[in-house]
């Protein structure tokens, strides 16, 4: 039974994991996170959150986003995202995001099935770069009070955006106002939360002020695995009081806490977040400059379909230009009709895999033109 | 910001991380499991299941359990047990288990929650050391057709037992006989599967063979996280071909999914379960023979509850006595009105602990009656 | 197209509809209800409860309950008792009820579904009458608190329950103190809630004094359809604020509500309930103490095997004599086990059908012994 | 206590009950439907659908549907959609439908909370007339087989639509041509499906001819309540074979279903249905042709929006001129943003009605003018 086990291990080698610019999940964990799990591997703990690591990494949370701050382990973000809203509605109710939001089109309708509600998408326009703002929400604000309309009651926004771009801390303060005033719930999908704080250089509890929940990731910044929820305003975690139910319930109540605390205690409790954050939105940016070079001289085999604000280019490339750079690095199509490129970039990329990256859209703008 | 942190890191020592009997996911993960994840944390790798590494882990499962058997991989026991019943039912059905079952007691009304199902429990009995049989479940079994009663469609069975006990193989086999007859799924809650075999002493797919689904757990066996859904028969694997939607919109798709695979591919590809499960075993029958060759003495004050099959010793002691041992190692009141107390060992449970314990309980007895 | 309707209802004969004892949903809508429905069944109101006669059935029900509950219709008795629970509790809260209770065993699991709650059960006891009491739910009340565990949250009784028996008033006001004392709703499935004021001689509003909720039951006696939600104390209105969504949602919002609120009307509003209550319970009592003439000579043919307070009768009969009573009036077989059998009278029951069952029941008992 | 009732009832008068061009519910019952009702109020019947009146209400459906049709009996109309839709689905299926479809605006969410699906929109075109299309259907169908998009698995239409406006024979045929390949259901929300019958002249199974299921309304028809499912093609009735769970679970199965079974009957098995739709058709169109001819004087003052093919008449006035028709019969604002209004009629609505509206809309029209 040994064999094939011994066999896979001492064979498995760098070539079998390409470099690839699919997904900032793809590039595997940080190795000063695996370290962290490591070194909470003694003895025996508490589970379900009740032991020193998981303690501490609330702390180090809390150090982050204030001594108040409600914080909650999960495993993945569709979770996190389901529970950060769960607290806040019912069934009867809606929750407003944009069309491109993960919670609408990467979450196989979790939110329905889990929390009965309806998502409401606000109508994507031209430039709104994955964005929404409270002119283009007001209008789906019809029939308050009317038992057959499921009652908007949400606004979930995703910060930076499934496009790579930034809600300003205005836009963020503009949202959280129109939120107040229609008496709505602000919840931030925040599964690459810590590349908003990079793009806009500030702390991380400034990125989005005021918003009553988010769900803070781990795993696409490098974590083997973990995200947690946070309920931040006083309303929020008064409407959270009884969360732990809801966590175990809906089956993201982890035995074995303390491996993602660990985790989290690396993560925030140093400056990892920081470095990883801004390597990350380097990576991005020396990409898209290079590209925006290259298409100088081909402007009609590059179009840059979004700003690159935080870890990801979208671009749509001739097609003969787009199958050489895939030669070169996987990544995704990211909407079939237009075909859209999504190109992200992750802790593990180097400088090196963005050379090589350009390096053969340079090849492939050259000899795409010399046929 | 990074001062908390490297403090905590420091400081963290063993003492912090006392020796108990609590449960065996009190027991942190075996370092093996450790060097699998860093082995493969390589590179780039496609996430949600389709990388090479979770392609080897279901080979090494199919190893085990034959070349069809289906392989999904979740996050955490709760879940397992929810999704590998899941394929079976539809909301009008109901479960049939055991009044003490994981699902029952331990799971927050999850199976309703996720399923909409009933659990139907069989009644407890003295002596039947946590199991269900044949027997009692056909009184259940009425008002087939009847749609104003939930139709009984799974039978759900824990092995080893939650009292540590062992289902035999034909006991399994006539469960086996008696849902073919009775057009009902068995479904077996494997969270401790590994020490079935081990008890045993047989091979992982003869413990519960001709069950449709099992789930099969890690975290509890020395893993840092990670449980395995396996349908096993052919009806099953059919049920289940929209397996992959389910535990998506239930929130259990791990996104690299590398790191619980590389974990089962250390456990069950070579012979780590084996050893991990006979340590378990040994343990608990160690502390099993020590109490009672000091309960000979003092019969009145150690009153053994179940069978020791397992990783598990039940019983109620004397309560000066209870006091004396849980100064030496934490474990669970698992009975509150009957003060029956659940002793757990796991992978690091030492031969030393266990003759701490001991050592606590024969003076614990004297102490106790000199007084 | 025409004929086979007209040839329908022209040969619809009273023999076609033969008297029975199965159930009070059996015996049809009793004529004043049907003619309060054509008396409101004029021009154009509003619909979706919105229109007068349901502001005067409101008032109608306010004139018994007291001038601030609030009142709301729905379809069936499924539904009510689902959703006039569906306020107190969250899914991962459990309701306690009796193992008899209807939303127990006769409504396929529609709470578990509709709420995702956990049915937790008093295990009945040999004399209990199909009641529950503190004493009995007090050991229910474990692990609070405790994450892992469904909390409990609401006590579920049925007045009268299903056994036919009634709590008294005191019985009902330890409940009510136990579930304030302990953090509970009390619910009442009240499907025949006007027998039990019948039952004990006293006023609709002190049946169940002191209830959070109470369903309300119309189609048991005499009405078409129709069943009220009657939310009566302080703190359960204020939980119900957002009942009609609720209610839409589970798709219980009827549109042309006057002709559910006409029929409460004609009801509750005039002496009616007080004359069918009394008289169901006239008929129940007259066949129990014919029965048991009877029985006195044949003590070991009939033993009955709950008081009848209510309109029902339930006893084991010689077998025999059970198929010989069948032949005059069909019942229900209650428990295939025991061959526990269940007479229920309704306002349609005559005299003369008690008279008729009973010399049923004579000539089987003589026919019987002959043989 | 008997006072206010009595005053109520003889109190009640035609002044009470205003015309109105509100809905068709706003109409009342039928009084041939109400008469079947009491045709049926004999002795006893079975409950549950077990009855003689439910299996020759069955009968009437399949003259009509065919023999094989499936037909099943609900309180409303939210719940017909969402049964008709239940055997088709797992939940993490999406049900395509026009975004002005009733299970989209006006059901507070119930397929979403009843079955978990997502419900996803075509969006509306200029003169669409509230149909959707194969062509505008066909870009929905994206991510087949992607486990973290919700499947689409059902089309569903109104027939009428909410806008009034009909489905040629043809544009159903290719709807279900469309289906048939694409692996998806084709469900028909014919609340008013009568209507549709007499707007082409064809017989009932002809309507949406290959259609899998249809909701098929009675209370907007002329029936104090009721609704039927229907299952039609081969495959359809296959999958529906556990409805009555279905039904029951979902608090939808009525006990004396002889009740609705009744109306159905009359409606149905006589011409009554025809009469009801011709009448309802010919009060609309006579409404309309009437507007049209004022306009022609006043072309600014009045916008038709919808064809009207069904029983509806949607339009935007002149501020004053909505107001001074709103006198004469009350109608809904459909959609507050553009003041588009919706004026419809029923069963119950007069030729005098109409000439009453038109008056009013005449001399609204010259009073505007003259200021």
């Amino acid at each position: 039974m040994d064999q094939p086990q011994a066999a896979f291990f001492s064979n498995v080698n760098a070539a079998q994991f390409p470099f690839g610019l699919g997904s900032d999940n793809h590039s595997g964990a940080h190795p000063r996170i695996l370290s962290a799990i490591e070194k909470v591997n003694q003895g025996f703990a508490a589970s379900y959150g009740t032991d020193i690591v998981t303690e501490e990494a609330v702390r180090v949370f809390r150090s982050h986003f204030g001594p108040e701050a409600d914080v909650f382990f999960v495993f993945n973000g569709t979770a996190a995202n389901v529970l950060a809203i769960a607290p806040f509605v019912r069934s009867h109710n809606s929750v407003i995001c944009s069309s491109f939001a993960h919670i609408q089109v990467d979450e196989c309708a979790a939110p329905e099935k889990m929390l009965g509600v309806k998502l409401v998408t606000v109508p994507s326009e031209p430039g709104d770069q994955g964005k929404i703002t409270p002119e283009r929400i007001q209008p789906l604000l019809i029939r308050k009070g009317d038992q057959h309309f499921a009652q908007a009651k949400v606004v979930s926004i995703t910060q930076p955006t499934e496009m790579g771009t930034i809600y300003s801390q205005e836009e963020i303060a503009e949202l959280v106002r129109f939120c107040a005033k229609n008496d709505l719930w602000l919840h931030v999908d925040g599964a690459r939360f810590v590349n908003a704080a990079a793009a806009i250089g500030c702390d991380l509890k400034d990125v989005a002020k005021g918003a009553d929940s988010i769900s803070f990731g781990g795993t696409k910044n490098g974590l083997v695995f973990g995200e947690a929820v946070l309920f931040l305003t006083e309303r929020a975690r008064k409407a959270a009081t009884e969360f732990p139910f809801f966590r175990k319930q809906m089956m993201q109540l982890p035995s074995k806490t303390r491996f993602i605390a660990a985790q989290f205690i690396e993560f925030l409790g140093t400056s990892l977040w920081k470095e990883i954050s801004a390597h990350q939105l380097t990576c991005a940016r020396q990409l898209r400059i290079g590209l925006e070079e290259l298409s100088r001289s081909y402007p009609e085999k590059i179009h840059f379909t979004q700003l690159t604000e935080s870890n990801a280019v979208f671009a749509i490339f001739d097609r003969y230009l787009e199958k050489q750079i895939k030669k070169a690095a996987f990544f995704y199509i990211w909407d079939e009709n237009t075909r859209e490129c999504r190109l992200m970039t992750s802790w593990r990329t180097s400088n090196e895999d963005i050379k090589t990256v350009l390096k053969a859209a340079s090849d492939g703008l050259k000899s795409g033109s010399a046929t």
